[in-house]
Order: structure tokens, then C-alpha cells, then sequence
């Protein structure tokens, strides 16, 4: 088959490589029938995650169509159609049993496209496909769930329930590209009194607004700083999402935050940051990191059944899954081409 | 009266200064009774707290008697014995609506030897003496009480229960002077199955096993490490609590945690900390920081009545009044002297 394989930092290719097939009984093959590119598959090439190896299939976001299954997998079998989790989950470990799928100790966790092959590529094998794998719903478009894989259960639970988000809050949100708008769009679930988006591009800054975002900032700090004091009577936000990954978006968030609010990090971050508890300590301030868990994937399903959630308007650009090349070209680009999501199908 | 006076970075002085009066109608003034130092006031005298001024009466902390209230005050009376809490409150503000007084907007909070003459005098004026004191129980030992100022409510909300600690959980506690000695006496109100002290001074490694710890450990983080990893199945505690101030020991914390756990500092920190994002993004870290709100002052005077709670163990040096420079001195010199609490009586 084809697929996806990164070659080591910048390179990558659409290259020949052997059919993925049944390794562990609790495996299952998938056909991949819609796949997509994430922010973090630019950090694998940036060569900022050293744990991904040369060689390794790209892509941890899918829908796709069973084709076989392990003898140990109890509740998917052959012509599934499924929705492929970023997140595999052995079912049994403690982290596991406690919901806390991310953090799998089991062999699971984030590992497709990272230290196993991925879904960028015309099969994968999925592992624990009973615990790593969402049935697709009836009538429910391959794009909209195909936004499930990862984006939008990384915003809700990463950004809007780490941060607490209620009724009535300001919420700041600093970064709109996919994971932000993602955490803006599901922020708006819990009714927030207003949402400020904090972003230098300006085609992202108006992705914010059709989002839900009531107010958008140009990227300079000390704006972003008195933007959000002016909206909040001097206080600052209940609750400010990173969704950049850089020291200084980071670190603008602790200003954004308000005595006793909430900073949740959703971004990816290759350095550190200074975290001033210099003034911070007396703040009251919660901050919280985390990798998704997906526990709220079928939450999130079901509200795209109800109408409630039309994830499918993160799709800008659609490829065949042959063009894979291109249509990173296009996501790379993105401050240029306006691309939020890049689907490719087969 | 007399009163001791910070006249600038290490210098101080048991000065004569005016007799506090009522200057707004919800104040009272208390004779003090008993009195103690706090690390805070060391902090102070070095100069890391820029907005206390020369001419400053130190002291956060006292146990008297109230002998003049203003018009406004309803339920203090000339005559009653009242614990002044180190947290003044409006009462009325947002924030002390929500009970997080700390943050009280309204004139209130951190300020009594701080922003305003504090209790290390002969007399001290409190303002807004309805919210910022709570009776002494009868029966109640001064010196038991009067650890309920500050160091306990500190230790129990900004450490045990911010850090959402529960039965069962491992807690590492880093730094076993008083708050850190707090922090280990309250958490164990909550049932951990092991509490974990890290503390380079062996006089107060004796003193986090005689308050609840199980294990002690010497002040080298790569030490703290191993044990930590050792005692929790290569895991992390599911609790680290901050109890220094620096940020080496913050930094320690953030490498004691396991995954999904949660670091609470409650040192009142100088300098900014390198918030190690590059490993925390992924680990599901809940970091908070927090001034105490003393909203747990009256459940903790019930546990004192009740016998479950025995604070004054923390008295270890006792002074007249008058002698508050040696106090200083013995509070000052800890690692020779051994000092925990030093308390002074009229």
C-alpha cells in the first residue's frame, strides 16, 4: 500500500511500504476512507517530538472501514465503519479505568502516527480497536466525525472542561487555529458571557468570530493585556486557553487570567516557560497541561447527531488521499491559504 | 505603645509609636494577647515585599482582645477575645461573597503588617472586625488558636486542599518548616496512605514525622526523585506540595507529580521558576497557586474543640512581648535553634 512516511526532520514522502496486518488479538485493520493533518504532524517535522522515528507512517485522525479483526476484539468486526481515535486505550490499566485514556500505561496513550504507523496512508492497524475506535452514526457525515479524532474532544477537554469553564464566564483564548477555534466553539456549549480571541492572523481572527468568538485581539501582548482588562472591569479572564505552544503565548496567558481563574494549556511545547510566581503566588491561579483523553468522544457524537455541534465547518480544503503532499503544502501554508482542516479521502 | 517597627530591608525596631485607634466604623481595637512571626515577615525584612514601607508595625498574626469597635461593627464587643486572622475582609466584594477573601477587593486581604500596622505591638487596629477575626472558643488554648492566624488555614487550603488531596493518595511535601509542617498535620486529616517529606535540615525531617509524615527524605532532588518514584510505583505522588519559595523547590515538585496529579505551591515566592512545558504539556499537571482565604477557620477551631487537631505542638519558643527582637533572632536562626513557632505573650 501507500502511505505517509516520515523520513527524519523536513522530510517525508507518499511512498510503497507493507500492508499493515493483525499483530496483538485485540488489533483490527482499517481501510482508511477520510484521514487529516494535525499541527502536531508539523512538530514531528520540525523534528520537535525525537521519539517519532524515520520510517514511522504519519497521522492519528481517521475514519475509516473495518477489515479484519483479531480474535480477542469483542464489539468491532469486518465492515465497521469506524471513527479512529488519536488516542488508543488498552481498557485495563489503572489510567485507563479511570477514564484517563491519554495517559494509557498499558501500550496505548497517543501512539498512532508517533511511535507506531499512523492513519495517513491507505490502511493502519489500529491497536485495542475495542477501547480506540468510535462507531460512526448513522447519517452522520464522515468530515463532521472525522473532527472527533482529535481537535475538537483536545479543545473541549484540554481547554474548556480543564479550565472550568460556566455560565456567565469571559473566556480568552489565545491561538486560532484549529485546536482554538476548537476550544471556542465548544467553550460556547457551556454559555459564556463572552469569548475573546487573541490572534495575529487576520483570517483566523474572523474563523474565530464565525466560531463563536465575540471579541478578537491582534497577537501583540500588551494589547491582548488590556483587551481583555477593559472587557472584565480590571480583573481579567475566568478562564484563558493556550492554544499555541510557545513560551510567550504561554506566559501571556498568566496575564490574561484573573485572581482565581483558570489557565489550561492545550498546546504542544517544545521549551520552557517562565512561569513569574513572583506574582503569581498569591493569585489563586490553576493551571493545567494535559494530552487528550477522548472520554468526551461520544458527548461530542452525540451532540453532532442532535444539531447541536457542525464540526464539519473546520473543512477548507479536500484532497485524495494520493495528493497527501499537497495538501500538507496547502495546511503549511496556511496563514496564506486560510486552511483550518485539510481532508483527504480515498 | 510599643510596637516592632520595619524601618527597611534587615532593619527593624521595638519602637514607641501612637496608640491605633478606630479610623473606619467597621474597625476594632484589640490589645494583643499573643503574637508570632511568620516566614512572610522574614521575607519582608529581606526586602522581597517592595510594597510594604518603612514604618510598617510587622505581624499577621495574634490571638487578643477587643477593646473599642467602630459605629458599624455588629457582633464584636469591648471585651471579647477574638483570633485576628492574617486576612482582613469587606465582606462585601465579589470576591468575599465567593468566600475567597484573600482576594477581598474591597480593602481587605493580605494587608494587616503588610500594608497596613500589623499585631507584633502592644495594641493593633483590625480592620473590619466582623469578617477579619473569629471568637476564641472557650476552653480554647491561645497558643492552639493563634496557629489558626495563618500557618494552618494556609497549610489546609492552599496546600491539602487545593492540592485535592484524598484518601489513599501518595503526598509529597517539599519543605518542612511550618507551612510545609502544616500542610503534612492537615493532609493527614484526609487519609493519604503515605505522606512523603522532603527537607534538607534534619531538626525539621524529625519534626515532618512527629506532624504525620512516613518518610523522610534530605533536600537533593535527584534523591527526592528516587524516592518519591520508589515509594509510588515509579508513578509520581498523586499531591506535591510547595512549602519554600524558590524555584528550585517548585521545580522539584513538578518532577515528584505522576501524571494527572496535582502540585499545589503555597510558598510565597521572589523569583520566576522554569515552568518545564516541554515534559508537562502531555502530563495532565494541575499546578495552583493561592494566598489563603481563611475560609476554613471555623472548621478548623471545631477540630481544635474536638480534639482531632493539637496545633500547638508548633510553639516551640516562648518570649514576653518586649522581647520580640530575640524572638526574631531565635525565629531567624531555625536550623541551630530548632525553632517552629516562636510565640509572644503580654
Amino acid at each position: 500500500m501507500r502511505a505517509l512516511v516520515y523520513h527524519g526532520p523536513k522530510t517525508k514522502g507518499w511512498d510503497e511500504v507493507p500492508d499493515p496486518g493483525i499483530v496483538q488479538d485485540t488489533d483490527a485493520v482499517v481501510r482508511i476512507d477520510a484521514t487529516t493533518i494535525c499541527g502536531t504532524d508539523l512538530h514531528i517535522l520540525g523534528g520537535d517530538v525525537p521519539e517519532t522515528e524515520p520510517g514511522c507512517v504519519l497521522g492519528h485522525e481517521a475514519v475509516g472501514t473495518v477489515t479484519a479483526v483479531g480474535g480477542g476484539v469483542k464489539n468491532r468486526r469486518p465492515g465497521d465503519r469506524v471513527l479512529v481515535s488519536c488516542i488508543s486505550a488498552c481498557g485495563r490499566c489503572g489510567y485507563c479505568r479511570a477514564g484517563r485514556y491519554g495517559q494509557c500505561r498499558g501500550g496505548g496513550g497517543w501512539i498512532l502516527g508517533h511511535l507506531i504507523d499512523g492513519t495517513q496512508a491507505e490502511y493502519t492497524r489500529v491497536p485495542f480497536v475495542d477501547h480506540s475506535t468510535h462507531l460512526v452514526p448513522a447519517g452522520a457525515a464522515d468530515e463532521a466525525v472525522l473532527m472527533l479524532a482529535d481537535i475538537l474532544p483536545t479543545g473541549y477537554e484540554v481547554g474548556v472542561l480543564n479550565g472550568v469553564v460556566r455560565p456567565g464566564d469571559t473566556v480568552a483564548v489565545v491561538g486560532a487555529g484549529p485546536i482554538g477555534l476548537a476550544a471556542i466553539l465548544t467553550a460556547t456549549l457551556l454559555s459564556p458571557s463572552q469569548v475573546i480571541a487573541v490572534e495575529p492572523v487576520s483570517s483566523r481572527r474572523e474563523a474565530a468570530q464565525r466560531f463563536g468568538a465575540d471579541v478578537t485581539v491582534g497577537g501583540r501582548a500588551d494589547a491582548a493585556v488590556s483587551s481583555v482588562l477593559e472587557a472584565t472591569e480590571g480583573l481579567g479572564a475566568e478562564v484563558v486557553i493556550e492554544a499555541v505552544g510557545v513560551p510567550e503565548t504561554f506566559e501571556l496567558c498568566t496575564r490574561l487570567v484573573r485572581p482565581g481563574g483558570h489557565v489550561a494549556n492545550v498546546g504542544v511545547h517544545g521549551r520552557p516557560a517562565d512561569l513569574h510566581l513572583e506574582d503569581l503566588w498569591i493569585k489563586d491561579v490553576t493551571i493545567t497541561t494535559g494530552l487528550v483523553d477522548t472520554y468526551s468522544t461520544p458527548t461530542l457524537l452525540r451532540l453532532i447527531a442532535a444539531g447541536r455541534l457542525t464540526p464539519e465547518e473546520f473543512v477548507t480544503h479536500r484532497f485524495a488521499l494520493e495528493e497527501v503532499v499537497a495538501a500538507y503544502d496547502a495546511f503549511e501554508r496556511s496563514a496564506e491559504t486560510g486552511a483550518l482542516k485539510v481532508v483527504m479521502t480515498r
